[in-house]
């Protein structure tokens, strides 16, 4: 068997025993009922993905994965392509977004080259970037498939390697990329998969104006046209109108569902991601945390696909990096500490409410 | 002059120039411009609170201050008054809600007794709370005033005392409360203050039924009928209709303003604090941040009152205690960061986008 198929014969729905076992004390805990709202749902879902009512959440990860798109040739893009490796560097200096709320969450920021168009080699010699590289960069998708059904597996499994590995060390995992264009793959993919128009699913990205915006509708609508993808077939979306780095961050997420780890999904890109994962194997939604509500109009309809009506924040965030998952980490911490910290009725001999 | 007098010649707006140096700096960094939204809005208010470009966000402190209420004689709660002190001993053994969320900030957690209906010496002797009590709770406001206007000053002053101590050590303060009866007190505060009828001021609190709900309505509309507080003046509303832990956060609050200190202000009862802390002085306004939305649904009536349309997160939660202002403190840590931590395009080498 393939690494991605042992993958999917591992993943199981969340465990019921341990939600039940999570609602039976949260239902007792000193307040009024169920008075921490969205974070006692949280509670649940941590019980239910690490099969545990005590899930520990301590150590943290976010995958930030790094490629280039063949589409920024078609001008979907106010940034040049070059920004792609320039901000792996700013990364690794710790000047990006990603580092400050990365570190104000305590939680370990990994850059992975899953096919940045650029020579990484030296960084990667270093240890301060993780070599995954498919090619350096995709296909230009308005013209045909952006990858191969062969180099799209082979990202996801990437990112199921790395899930492993990371599975080892950290309790929670988190989702993140770079890339110029991604955007204009995340919106192609989103459209075939929810089924609505390009339309719906296209945003200004790092800031497009009116023009710019119909420019980049119209390239999505001819990618998807060009290749036809099949929408029950994420390997076939994924290498048709896809990305390197969204395969690795598709494969991260089944890695992590495999292993029983939360993984708290960022934005638009990474959402993405979710969708493919989701469309390969649909019980790993179960491992899923949805950080926030992006900028770019279409998350909302790829969260409501995926069945979230209500990520975690709404902080008007259109950077990706990873940085709503960053922020989202603490939410998550705090949901644990509920379930694990907060003594009930009878352990603190607090009198209850009237009946 | 007495201290709140004192306090208020020294509250001055944000300061401007740190601002504007902030916002240059926010404008240039490698990111789209301001594409970390909210936080970064929240990161020019920091400057502006803390007269620096490069503001300090580490020692966090969330005072709780606990209080009882005679209004709980009028059948307003679903429990009973000695679930108040209970709390107090719940919060002090590392228990509540609070313990849990507040650890998961790394910000130190303090209980005040402002008026808790109980003899608390021998915590207060331990170290283990904080002494500042002005009575055995108050009286029932549906019956006259619920303190003397001397005892609502000296608990605004007792808040700003420890605003004044807190301040040597601390860079950012949260609010929260323990008070059986508190959001009638609350109710009332703000319906008087933003002028709207008590029926839309007025919620569940710790769960009443619709049957209890119209009778608290009817309460917070009997008790602002016979004690007739004035809407311009803070501590005559304070006195007539609010409580001890109010008068005191209102004092952390205004406080806060004086030592040029941000606030995190958590839910429905510090919020109504804050409308006590603002009609006595508009400008400490400037140095609130709005933690998130509460399920009680006057909860936003209040906050658009204080300028604030849309706080840091809405995570359904209805506790207090300061929970809301615990988890919002790693989101004013995130903003602090963005402001100090990332590079701009200059400093990264990074090319910008086609104008």
């Amino acid at each position: 068997m393939s690494i991605l198929e042992t993958t999917l014969t591992k993943i199981y729905p969340q465990d019921s025993a341990a939600r039940d076992e999570a609602q039976q004390r949260l239902d007792t805990l000193t307040m009024p009922h169920w008075a921490l709202g969205d974070l006692m749902d949280l509670a649940l879902d941590l019980a239910g993905m690490t099969a545990t009512a005590a899930p520990v959440i301590e150590k943290k990860i976010i995958s930030v994965m790094a490629a280039d798109h063949g589409v920024v040739a078609a001008g979907v893009s106010k940034f040049p392509q070059v920004v792609t490796v320039q901000m792996v560097h700013n990364v690794v200096n710790g000047g990006a977004g990603i580092n400050a709320l990365g570190g104000q969450a305590k939680a370990d920021v990994t850059v992975i080259d899953m096919g940045v168009n650029a020579d990484l080699k030296e960084l990667a010699e270093a240890g301060k970037i993780i070599n995954k590289k498919i090619g350096l960069g995709t296909a230009n998708m308005v013209e045909g498939a952006a990858m191969s059904r062969t180099m799209a597996q082979k990202s996801v499994e990437n990112g199921i390697e790395l899930a492993n590995q990371f599975a080892e060390k950290y309790d929670l995992f988190g989702t993140g990329e770079l890339g110029i264009g991604n955007t204009t793959a995340s919106a192609a993919i989103g459209a075939v998969v929810t089924g609505k128009p390009a339309a719906e699913l296209c945003g200004r990205g790092t800031g497009l104006d009116d023009e710019q915006l119909k420019h980049k509708i119209s390239m999505v609508e001819k990618a998807i046209a060009v290749n036809q993808p099949k929408k029950k077939d994420g390997l076939d979306i994924l290498a048709k109108v896809g990305g390197f780095e969204i395969g690795g961050l598709a494969g991260i997420i089944l890695g992590a569902a495999a292993n029983r780890k939360p993984v708290v999904v960022d934005g638009f890109i990474s959402t993405a991601a979710a969708l493919i994962a989701a469309t390969i194997e649909p019980f790993c939604k179960d491992y899923m945390i949805f950080s926030h509500r992006s900028v770019e109009p279409g998350h909302a309809a790829m969260q409501q696909w995926l069945g979230c009506d209500k990520p975690l924040l709404d902080l008007r965030f259109r950077l990706g990096e990873g940085t709503g998952a960053a922020v989202a980490m603490n939410l998550v911490e705090g949901a644990a500490a509920i379930l694990t910290k907060v003594a009930t009725f009878e352990e603190a001999a607090i009198s209850g409410a009237d009946k």
